[in-house]
């Protein structure tokens, strides 16, 4: 591994102790923490708890899970990303978009009101199996394949899925009991008004108050930045208030359903629960994969772009190592996936989080509530459990966002538009895919045809440039010259070698002369690396140009590119002194050559 | 469509004829079709379809379909690649790995043993998406897809199914009855000494013989290889002696099994069976779409290497076209598919052929032979398919490539091994997709992770390169220089600005007085490309280095990237005077300004 060779040179205790630290970074900061530090992360440690007990309980409904796996989902995995986590600003808990992707992809094993504990051990197994896959992703630096969802993507998967569940929602906030388990718009809208019989006023009248004043914090909180933390509470507040209102006119009985019951205690072991039998297995792998990626992207993204404000670089693979672990953990004490949700993140950074002990504030808080005060939940109105979804969704839809895409980028914006209607009106796994899908082979796309260019000569500077470009500079007689601008491989090799025939003939043609081309420069200066095929192309131009008559000259290789050409006997067959530091230099030569050539029978 | 440009300014009936002549090159090449050009075309298709009967009825075999099916398939398929092919180079005919990979995933569906006629519909569906997949590739012009299929993937792949049939054919070669139906080395192995008790030694010996001849033929191609055609012609001289044999020894009888009958008459039409119903119609797409792709990975490669030798351009999304037409009219008539097979194709190359003209002899051939001759080989005895099919895989092992990317390239070389056993142990698509994959995440890494350099004068030209690669090369007191060197986009985005980030981190550290770095000049003549998150960089980069009090200016950036950093006004936020030609004019500037910043002081 890579990473081994930062530790080189050192005793093997120190080195035992250095990896120790390179993991888990509390051993670097734990010991120098300071009683000034302390003070902020208490502070930012209380808000994010006091988030983290509604969107805990709000999230495992929306998984279809007991509303307490939310609560211990806020305990053990914060403490594991404290030990091992390298981002001094991200908060940990469960995600809204991820749990319901989780539901969706469960569910077709098995639904909760068919087997309740089966469903839920499906939940934790799926978090095992984005434990092991974040981690092994980690390991060997696979970090960068996070960047291929691109923020287009997540734009659109967030905005779909958002719109998604704020229709659910609906459900809550007109109190329904019946609903439908499948997670597209048409049949949540269809499941909406089939069941109307259901709608109770009461609820709906108690959600557009808690509805409104959420929304009223949330506006603040734009309108006065530094009063951010009145946002963060208010989910709090709705579920206090809520709780005592349906306490004191019991509402379950008034048209208003409450959570109901919430044992005391802390997160039991669930290691024995995890289940690796078919068919229930693979529903489970695919389960975690799709949500660990699509939570690893997030997570990742949060921690760098709040790095980036305080100016502090974040190492991708180290974050996945802790996120992995923290899932492998959670799966083992009865927890579903968690990752740094960007709300819950900002919160803790601008309440001034110094380090990761806010996290551990958070766990003590959680612990303690699940100690001595869960049972009070169970008065919580499912209502205000939806209002306070609704508004955190509303948030992940960023309409000037794609605006923004749509002015700047149509590419960008259709994938958008895809993600979004296809998790919206297909499913969400397929419209994640089918956009990924797009980005992706966008990407290839400049990989397979990478642009080349024909260079001449400006006169006022002696520099060469693409002619293309730059339509005064003057091609030389008898030389052509391209620019190969990538590394050279098996995607492009093929594509270059016709790329570079089409410019010889287009060269010989332009000339009536055609036997004027007697010299070909490739300007390697961007060729930063080749592998077999590259250096197959490279045997097979020289054998084209060769039937023709015509020399090739490298101008600027890196080492790295000249040391497997050498290997590879190229360099012997072009001869070394066809290898130029600057194309100037070579065209000198090609035009000393040139001279000798045409004045050479004159001498004779 | 970016090919009706080339049709602009054409009146309209012209329009039409050029673009029908754009989609049939038939119509371009036809009217000037001259006599000596027939004569080699009619030569060559001769030797091609002596190849198609036994390489027909061997392979439709190999994939589990009655052996007229290998017939129907080398007629009309052949026919309308001449019609819309632009090679002129390919023979058209059925693969060996191809038909066994359908083979594989076909019998999930169903089992020929159980529902033949279904099976083989089966087999026509699974041709029409392929035709359908492959057409609507070249349409959209996606053939830079098929590089991405590595030579080393597809050496592996080639040569680990290869070892496969290899094995497969001891069936034959042993006169078995019973057999597996399964695709894998263990498996094949198994069946062959389990069913140790059906072993006939008649089969054997004449298996070895002909063998024996077959690989004399083919050490003689090597020797003398204007003699290919004895080669060529070996596999019918087999099938025809091996047919007598067993005419007159009664062979089925004694040992030797034979295919058993064969019925006169052209392709019947087999629109009507193409089977579009659930669980079928699942197996049948993937089926076609995978096996279309490998398929179109050879005649594409076929197709270009040949024309390399004649110095011929491929178009690779025509031909794309033309394949996918051809097999959607082959599903239409009985057959499965068809590609341009590599031996067939380098025979008819070295045979002389000149046009596609080749092609519809080979058609008129089997076509007469289907009208007259095909009772006849009812009598071919199985083994002498066997060994056929033996002597065509030994070639389709390359251990000389293999050992040559073991030299060049390791990395290359796992991905080659991946795909051998990962085809030979696991299954032909497991093998095919981890591969593919491997070589997918080495490609981008590539896009993910571009190289930056830090670039130095060169004293004694005057020249900018990079510091690492020339330790010479001396950095400007005060500026850094950065070349950006690849397109700026969603994947590598975020990791160049971190990049960035790290390179003016270590600037700074470097010199003691940190103030000194007071601008960053970006070296832009390699970024070919950018998109809205590369936009996004930009301006988070400026961000961060206006905090830092250092500036920025661009050298050398191509028209379509500025053109969008106007649009996003970045160049405004920067100030055009900061774009520069070239990196000496920009460091001259920042030099000018630096001294104007020193000296202006003491001015005062």
């Amino acid at each position: 591994m890579i990473l081994f060779a930062t530790f080189r040179g050192l005793p093997p205790h120190r080195k035992a102790f250095a990896f120790l630290k390179y993991f888990a970074p509390i051993l670097e900061w734990g010991p120098k923490y300071k009683f000034t530090e302390f003070k902020f992360d208490l502070l930012a440690g209380i808000t994010i708890a006091s988030m983290a007990i509604p969107q805990g309980i709000s999230y495992a409904r929306l998984a279809g899970l007991p509303p307490i796996i939310g609560l211990y989902s806020s305990f053990v995995p914060p403490l594991i990303y404290a030990v091992f986590g390298s981002s001094k600003n991200v908060a940990i808990g469960t995600v809204g978009a991820a749990s319901l992707l989780l539901q969706s992809i469960i569910q077709q094993a098995v639904l909760p009101a068919n087997d309740a504990k089966l469903y839920m051990n499906l939940f934790f197994t799926a978090a095992f199996f984005t434990g092991v896959f974040q981690t092994a992703m980690g390991i060997f630096r696979l970090g960068f394949l996070v960047d291929f969802l691109s923020r287009s993507t997540i734009t659109g998967f967030m905005g779909g899925t958002a719109i998604l569940i704020i229709l659910q929602q609906l459900k809550g906030m007109l109190g329904m009991q019946h609903f439908t388990d499948k997670t597209d718009v048409v049949s949540v809208i269809h499941a909406v008004f089939h069941y109307r019989a259901d709608w109770q006023w009461q609820s709906f009248v108690v959600g557009l108050i808690f509805l409104t004043f959420l929304l009223g914090t949330r506006h603040l909180k734009k309108k006065v930045p530094r009063l951010f933390w009145v946002s963060a509470i208010s989910p709090l507040v709705v579920v206090i208030l809520g709780g005592l209102l349906a306490f004191l006119v019991k509402g379950d009985e008034h048209g208003i359903p409450i959570v109901g019951t919430l044992n005391k205690g802390l997160n039991p072991i669930s290691i024995g629960d995890l289940v690796f039998t078919s068919p229930y297995l693979s529903y489970a792998v695919k389960a975690g994969l799709i949500a660990g990626f699509i939570a690893l992207a997030e997570g990742i993204a949060v921690g760098r772009s709040l790095g980036l404000l305080k100016n502090e670089q974040v190492d991708g693979n180290k974050e996945m190592i802790a996120f992995g672990l923290m899932n492998i953990g959670g799966s083992f004490t009865s927890c579903y996936l968690t990752t740094a949700p960007f709300s819950k993140s900002a919160v803790n950074f601008h309440a001034g989080s110094k380090t990761a002990m806010s996290n551990v504030i958070q766990a003590i808080i959680i612990m303690l509530v699940l100690l001595f005060l869960a049972p009070l939940f169970k008065y919580t109105p499912l209502v205000a459990l939806a209002a306070i979804i609704i508004v955190a969704m509303i948030g992940l839809i960023e309409f000037e966002e794609m605006y923004h895409l749509f002015k700047v980028d149509k590419f960008d914006f259709c994938v958008c538009m895809v993600a979004f209607f296809g998790v919206s009106f297909l499913s969400m796994f397929k419209g994640l895919l089918i956009s990924v899908g797009l980005s992706l082979i966008r990407a290839l796309i400049h990989v397979a045809r990478p642009t080349t260019s024909k260079l001449g000569k400006l006169d006022v500077s002696e520099m060469y440039r693409d002619i293309e470009q730059y339509p005064e500079a003057q091609s030389q007689p008898g030389i052509l010259i391209l620019k190969l601008g990538s590394p050279i491989y098996f995607a492009n090799a093929t594509y270059l070698r016709e790329r570079i025939s089409r410019w010889v003939e287009e060269e010989l043609s332009s000339n009536k002369n055609g036997s004027d081309l007697q010299y070909i420069i490739f300007d390697m200066g961007g060729v930063t690396s080749i592998d077999s095929s590259g250096l197959g192309m490279f045997h097979e131009v020289r054998m084209i140009m060769s039937q023709k008559g015509i020399k090739m000259a490298l101008s600027n290789p890196r080492l790295e590119v000249v040391g497997k050409l050498v290997s590879s006997k190229f360099i012997e067959m072009i001869s070394a002194e066809w290898v130029f530091l600057s194309i100037k230099d070579a065209v000198s030569s090609c035009n000393f050559a040139l001279q000798e050539l045409r004045t050479g029978p004159e001498h004779v």
